[in-house]
């Protein structure tokens, strides 16, 4: 089982991509996790652009997700939603052809330095994923607070047993839905 | 009395830049209405490169907004949520010292070509605007559906009667809210 | 396969409930639609009334829900919310043991006399869902603007054509959803 | 200045009745906080029922608020959402005649026992406001988690002195706020 992780921060010592990092660490055996390509590069979404085609990047992460059998969503929160650099990359890729999150299962994770770990993110996101018809993972919800003081930056690692705990369980029930829902798609 | 007009799409023959484009002929006596600079070159938003500096964009939007009585965002829904590349704008928009839109009075507006007017995407952004201290006018709330049908593409702009009614309306209470927010100012 | 209708309004010429009682026609051969007992007599939610014990109509409910193959929950918009009757009744129902609504399949629709069709209740109602762990079904939605237009009160019917239509897309597409789940339960 | 404090639990030791019990305390000199009627005995909304009239409660809930120059509403989070038990009590008063919410002042409180402190239910709250145009007060927002450890339940008030000095700043923070709403409404 392959999954892709996606992460809505692109700054260099950005504390989701830390968890990205982390997450191959803390999956079940049979869980491949791979990054996918960074969504820095994404241009602005203009329908006018989009008549020209699609950047070699949407391209890049729409292939990534309809190889995936599952998609996790890492992503910090900004002014109580999610980063608009991670909606942009969303609005291009839900113009592709043969769109890549139908049908996808998809997990959602966020930290934040804060004490209410991304929640406002998180349900803007559900939102965002019913139109493009993913199929969210309802439980256990990883909202991430306070993640300065629970990674290592110089190894650049989540480090917090209890939260490694905690995304070890939504791996493995996130394990559970992915096979759920292929086996489906098959019959 | 002056207004700053914020369009959330960028291409060429949107139909909400059309909208912008309408609103100085239904705005009130005393009410001028500006169009705020185009958010299509506002970069994806990093912390590291704001690190060094906001880029002049940012800086433009950010002091026509505080120059400005009150701000106008007129905006499409892209999947059930406002465009990424006007959450960007604004994720750049809210990291400037003294944030522009604390206090500032706010109306929203969307278009779409669909029955439901964007309705999705302003209740969304009210979240987004309680973040950031936004003061955001109640009623009445502008929702234009079906778009395609209510402008004239060709001259650019809003034609439907019963829609500029409503708009005209919006504004009227604006003018008032604004009046209020700026008397409580100064005292 | 069984499936359960609750209805979110009591009133006795509920729009909505009129939806309820238009189901069976329009279900798919093989789907039987019940209606659930009404929520009109839950009592409203107190944490002290359940250390006595949950009422009939609670427990009946709850029995309704685990019997049932899946959920259709057809509901008014009340202040761009559901109805505090419903809730009320989601309330008492998520504290049953043994919690009815984890990993049901639901599906959602909602009538209103206004244009847009009750959807600010819809996401309103699937984030409360993703607490009690429903499966909800994304697509197609089901949002009945103008319902008045569009019903028979004499004989207590949705009548208009298109919208029956839309509404045995969701049923065809809701018996996929609720098959395949099921399958999943078994393995 | 008389603010009216709406409780959105029932039970007998609710913590944030405790909340709602503390905030006299907190206020600014010049403001009375009173506690409104009980929504426990507001029957549950019918629209057949209330063609036979409002019933007492509602009609006293609907007074005090009318009379009152704010409103802050204390409520617990109940599946992601506010109590259905608060949102019935909502749907009478916003159907009362000149509408008691409309253009009123209002400040919002959470309370759980969780690590979030209800904050989910306060934006559904937010969205519901909009319609009934209550004018909600942006920050400092009033999330109270672990409210179980920061309460003296034997005296039935809140003792945690950095929630306390929170609730004193919003309590601040709302006073200017209403002042300047009441001016306006003078002028």
């Amino acid at each position: 089982m392959e999954i892709l992780a996606i992460c809505g921060s692109v700054r260099a010592g950005s504390f989701n991509a830390m968890v990205v990092r982390t997450l191959p660490l803390l999956a079940p055996a049979g869980m491949k996790i791979v990054a996918a390509p960074s969504i820095e590069s994404v241009p602005t979404y203009n329908a006018d652009l989009q008549a020209n085609g699609f950047s070699n990047v949407v391209l890049q992460i729409g292939d990534a997700i309809h190889k995936a059998d599952g998609v996790i969503i890492v992503t910090p929160e900004y002014n109580y939603s999610i980063p608009g650099i991670l909606k942009n990359a969303i609005d291009w890729v839900s113009r592709l052809p043969d769109q890549p999150f139908k049908n996808k299962p998809i997990a959602l994770q966020s930290a934040s330095q804060g004490v209410l770990g991304g929640v406002r993110a998180q349900y803007h996101l559900r939102q965002i994923l019913v139109f493009v018809e993913g199929l969210v993972l309802n439980k256990p919800e990883v909202f991430i607070s306070g993640v300065q003081n629970k990674a290592d930056a110089s190894h650049g690692e989540l480090t917090d047993g209890s939260t490694r705990d905690l995304i070890k369980q939504q791996l493995h029930a996130f394990e559970t839905f992915v096979r759920g829902i292929k086996r489906n798609a098959i019959e």
